[in-house]
């Protein structure tokens, strides 16, 4: 699968939650502050594109600076519903001491409750699609209104909408080229221990490509019959893993839509290239790491990544 | 470091159990078939070097036709011992369904029971000691009997000795250049979760490179304040993990011995050598592969590794 595009003029139409969140892990807690997949999504693919339009919900609650922090990213808004009557999609969660697992503590759907999603007619043409984790309905209504079809649809799900929107989410899967989850998650939508055998019966459900993502034991990018392998940096300390897999998902189509071509090749880099914004993510309390860092951090860190992985035989 | 050697030349002295295995996995069931760490690291080590000594201890009821096997794979016999009246140490164990677990069904110790290694004089002086899982005082045994420092020690072991026999552990520990653990072993060993601080910490204690060992998530080499990661081979059925650990040991140090310097990166391409005999072992019952595979199987695998996991950024 090869698609053409002239370098720099691909929009990318992002979809997911833009909420607060409470975290607490064991290096300390925090108060609401921002969160949610979109806001993830789109401040990790501004440092590789500047054509990022958002399509969210959030309540009279939200704060005019944390929409202007986005705007600041590149982010067009105008695809953002604000419910002035209503509250913003929040989550709180404990992280164990592992940081592998956590609890939730607790979530208020607010005007995720009730979210209908406009995409603008101006949004409606983006090259690029990312359907951040949704209910699986809400990510099908956006594909429908697409007049359209994307060059490339990324779907980001989890294993809630297995165990309660089967049907729905199978139907999405039809529609996309590159689904990315973890591998507990593959190995439900498919029944198979192996993750080989996963990608296998996963990509015949509608998914061209498929992205295992294993945290600190990298990810994994099935495709045309090739496999890559990505490694996770080792880390000394993960300090907050929340929005880890958004921040992958947007570095890797902010890197696709920037690219002349989207080859196997390319989407090797862009999984590269996701792992380098997650490895950012968690170092430091929710969005706070992805609003410090320059273009040249995330340069330096894909160096890393060549020098942990590379090797001759 | 660097050791500077004349290609071909160096002799690696392996020690390690020599045994009878009696494997369940879900694809099925073995009898007593030949198994320990000794064989797998000599028939996994006998694709990069000829230049292999055994010290190890059988029964009487240890066939013929099994050591004849390791002398044909360039295994130099003469530091076997074989008590006629005595039976092999034989192990018996069943893997669950996700083959990262098992129970020992039964183990007999027999030989092991009393293991004096003895270290033959022309075996005294090999350069390269593979000081496979076992006691670690009988490792420590061995170390002793070595009339020359080698120039490279590696020692693997596993959480039993850790539980069981600590300060012998530590003791043989400091003796060693690498050390080959499981990711959990790392963190017991240790007492850090984070597997970069663990590394940290082990590496005060003797070893000045630790290969983590994680499975089918790859192994991570730590040394010269550098980190390689190796990808495992993505299989689409893993039919006996049994010896998996001591291919990768074998491949690893089969590989450098028979290198003109020692370097990081030579390091590098053992452990991604360690890997693809590791990946061919677990694709049959027992030593079945390793003895059927060619050269040229080894090198093909390889590429596959380059394949898996090269990209650009």
């Amino acid at each position: 699968m090869q698609y053409i595009c002239k370098k720099n003029r691909m929009t990318n139409l992002i979809v997911g939650t833009v909420a607060f969140d409470a975290i607490e892990t064991p290096y300390g807690k925090t108060d609401k502050i921002v969160g949610g997949a979109a806001t993830y999504i789109s401040l990790s693919a501004s440092f590789f594109t500047d054509k990022l339009n958002l399509v969210s919900v959030v309540g009279g609650d939200f704060p005019d600076s944390a929409i202007k922090m986005l705007q600041n990213h590149n982010v067009d808004t105008s695809g953002l519903q604000i419910k002035k009557n209503e509250k913003t999609f929040f989550w709180s969660g404990r992280y164990h001491n592992n940081m592998n697992s956590r609890d939730t503590i607790e979530t208020q759907l607010n005007v995720l409750e009730t979210f209908d999603p406009i995409v603008p007619k101006e949004f409606s043409e983006s090259e690029f699609l990312m359907l951040g984790n949704l209910v699986p309905s809400v990510q099908q209504k956006v594909l429908d209104q697409m007049t359209k079809r994307p060059k490339l649809i990324v779907l980001d799900t989890m294993n809630f909408w297995m165990d309660n929107c089967w049907d729905d989410l199978i139907e999405a899967l039809k529609n996309v080229d590159v689904l990315t989850i973890n591998d507990e998650e593959a190995q439900q939508l498919s029944g198979e221990h192996s993750l080989v055998k996963a990608a296998k019966k996963i990509r015949t459900m509608g998914p061209k490509y498929l992205i295992i993502k294993k945290g600190e034991h990298g990810a994994l990018l099935f495709g045309n019959n090739k496999i890559f392998s990505a490694p996770a940096l080792p880390l000394e300390k993960v300090f907050d893993p929340t929005g880890a897999g958004d921040s992958f998902a947007g570095g890797f189509i902010g890197y696709l839509s920037n690219q002349i071509e989207i080859s196997f090749d390319k989407m090797k880099t862009a999984v590269i290239y996701g792992s380098v914004m997650a490895s950012f993510c968690v170092e430091k309390f929710g969005t706070e790491r992805l609003t410090e860092i320059t273009k040249q951090d995330v340069l330096e860190r894909a160096q890393k990544f060549i020098d942990l992985s590379s090797f001759d035989i």
